[in-house]
């Protein structure tokens, strides 16, 4: 079901390697015993699976799919073994999203990327080179850029001058990095802008001017960042990205915001300039944050919330302008019994 | 009107050919007798439109600027033919701005692109081009990519390994494509980034992990993707966008996000992985769909709705959360009651 | 505090000069005398700085920040004096952001670019390139390309046939421009699309078709684009953007629409095809504006508005669909108390 093309495969895999791997309990529907020397040679989602490929049930929405699919094996929950196809074999275990993400990663394991500078790159002689790099054709890297060792660099992606990248980070095509330092094991997708100077302007005597924008983007170890998306630099604070922190695409981060560790921000979302997200806040997507604003630790977020106030730490809010979440349903319902009204009035 | 900088035309045209073209009646407000061996120069929106040129009503918010229009000739409905300038030529017609759209495009019939691959382009060895293909400077071309007949890689563009384009596709300047097979005469604008994997993690026991993007993009005949807009792929299941579906620009769509034929999607949609999208439907600008929805066929979204629940076929929604635009038009009403009466209780 | 490996410094200043350069009255908490010969190394913000440093008070959300600010001088409004650590150097001035402002750059003077066509740029040999122009490697230039004096063009940007920009104009890194004409001073930041036809389908008896789009985007003197912004080029009109008009990142611009001077936008923001914006409006972040409407000149749109009719001039709105400001305050009112009467009954 994967494709080739894009893929490489090292199966067939037994399911006894599965096994090992995973901590899953072999069965099926009826409790029968499992050759654990069989087999498998892919994974596949419920629907496409045949006989030889391994899949899993996660979402309680893909039940009725799991119940008529021909996959051979699949990981799943013990509470839908008796909906299981009689000659399905079952690994049964707490977390089959991650016991399936575990096995996709046995079956196609990263491929460290080729190490060279291509001849169409072009490298100014001041920047520092580590090992094992790769830096793809037509990236421009400027004066005094240091790659770390394992780091690799997109087609045409341009690194300006002075921007730091730690070892094993990955930068995709099309990118443009400024005044920017980044930490070990930061994923960049392609299309991604960073650093360039925010919107800053003040007003004067003769019209706005532009405020020269004196800080920088540090971004911590383990962070991903999705295409297209964009990061100002700090205006005189850094524009600041916690550890592990992961953010999608086409999201906007104005200058000075801080982001704390191991956020997660859904696309399209628009952070502006000053505010602070604390450590572990989920963002839905195209939430908007007005600036200089405080979203406190482990707060949520819903899709779409427009917030204009702080946020206490683990809270939930949804709306625009934002409220706390059960008020956002009563809305909803209170708007619902309004409109009932009116529509038996008409 | 139209700049011989940017654009050349091929004009001038009599109206017996603009008749022949689009089957337009010519008359004028008095019903007089035209002439249609007169020739026009060009096209022009109405109000500056001169007497060589030829323009078009079709928004009745524009009829003030159709009656006092300088144009010598426009296509109009018959509806509208008392409000005309007596000097214009009518041309009357059921469609007119699909009138417009055919004479557009005889004035300004569209050039086929030079073939040839630039010699600042970078091309793998085992790349399959074929016939009148046109490769860009600074593009690059990946290992066993396939490029059908007729088509165009604008420059700086890179195109991973193993991606398809079908014949006469044409993608822009500073794209990124990969893990992605591309049908016929589709249209990639600038800056659009498709198959990159997506926003996929799992919990683990030590923290969220990373899970393998193993499915492609799968792009239809026909289809039109705006400028920064992003594709991600499939994480098991494909990401698909069906036949002459269009969509505008700075849309995200997420992984294993499944778009039916003749789908129309504005500007700045967010549509989050594994929802569907049934053919015919059509999504206003900054629409955001939660993850793991139906949208029916022919169902319309208002623009900025907020939708996180399935939607039947044939639905017209707005708000967030969406609701029945009859509905959601009962919530304006009725909140705009609420209000006036706290503003005259103030 | 400013990273010296992006930034070079011209200090120390002395106080003295500081005073000459903004008209501030330095003074002390306690109204002592102050040492104007006194030099200063750096400028940071409150937070951060230290003796030798210069920062600035404007936000009242900072005051507590300012009045533990280890600071030696500091930008201030006369106001706030009394909250001052007693040996922090105040600056008394009437616009404390403006003062720093002007601080900034005098301690970071914008230094000229190197002038040069870097070797690996392609430039077509029909392109008139003016004096003291930079263009970067990866840059593709087209036929009759036009860049006045003084102009740079970043790395991998794709400038297409008879593009036109004004003297002192600075574009990015991997944009792309066509059908554009641009003034002086225009700084467009990197990864910005301009000119690619918009989304024009029109009905047809065989399904939609393509609309040429046959106008062009023009460009004022003093425009500023943000990263990631998107501006379709007319459809017949021209889409135009007023003198002084700053636009942040990731800003969609359709076909025809019409923007004034001294107009700001911020990020995320959708403007629909043919709508007018008068001068000196101001829009939030992600405000979303339908197709053919008037946005009238000064008025204000707040953060997530969504806009489908016209705007008197000088008013504020907000909401979707948005609203006078008063009433969008009202419905928020209204809202909540309609939902603690549904809380105190459940």
């Amino acid at each position: 079901m994967v494709d080739s093309r894009f893929f490489t495969s090292i199966g067939p895999v037994t399911l006894r390697d599965m096994i090992a791997l995973t901590g899953a309990v072999a069965t099926t529907a009826s409790g029968g015993t499992v050759d654990t020397g069989k087999a498998y040679s892919n994974i596949a989602p419920l629907d496409r699976a045949g006989e030889a490929d391994i899949s899993f049930l996660d979402n309680i929405k893909y039940v009725d799919g799991f119940a008529s699919s021909k996959a051979g094996a699949c990981f799943v929950r013990e509470k839908f073994i008796a909906r299981a196809p009689a000659n399905m074999v079952l690994l049964v275990c707490a977390d089959p999203y991650y016991a399936f993400a575990l096995a996709t990663r046995h079956f196609y394991p990263e491929t460290a990327h080729e190490p060279g500078v291509s001849q169409q790159a072009i490298v100014d002689a001041s920047a520092v080179i580590g090992k094992q790099v790769r830096i793809d054709a037509g990236a421009v890297i400027g004066r005094q850029v240091v790659l770390g060792d394992g780091c690799s660099i997109g087609a045409n992606t341009v690194v300006g001058d002075g921007v730091v990248l730690g070892a094993n980070s990955c930068v995709g095509a099309l990118c443009s990095l400024s005044h920017t330092v980044i930490g070990q094991r930061v994923i960049i997708h392609r299309g991604v802008h960073i650093g360039q100077d925010g919107f800053g302007f003040a007003p004067s005597p003769t019209g706005i001017i532009k405020v020269p924008q004196m800080g920088r983007v540090m971004i911590a170890d383990d962070v991903e960042i999705g295409s297209g998306t964009c990061i100002d630099r700090g205006a005189g604070p850094d524009t600041t990205i916690g550890k592990s922190t992961k953010i999608d695409n086409l999201v906007q981060i104005g200058h000075n915001v801080q982001i704390g560790k191991y956020v997660l921000i859904a696309a399209q979302c628009g952070i502006a300039g000053s505010t602070h997200i604390g450590d572990g806040t989920m963002l839905g997507g195209q939430v908007g944050l007005s600036g200089h604003i405080s979203i406190g630790a482990k707060a949520k977020l819903a899709a779409q919330s427009g917030v204009m106030v702080d946020i206490p730490a683990g809270a939930t809010y949804g709306g625009s302008p934002a409220v706390p979440i059960k008020d956002w349903h009563r809305q909803t319902v209170a708007m619902s019994k309004l409109i009932k009204k009116r529509a038996s009035d008409e």
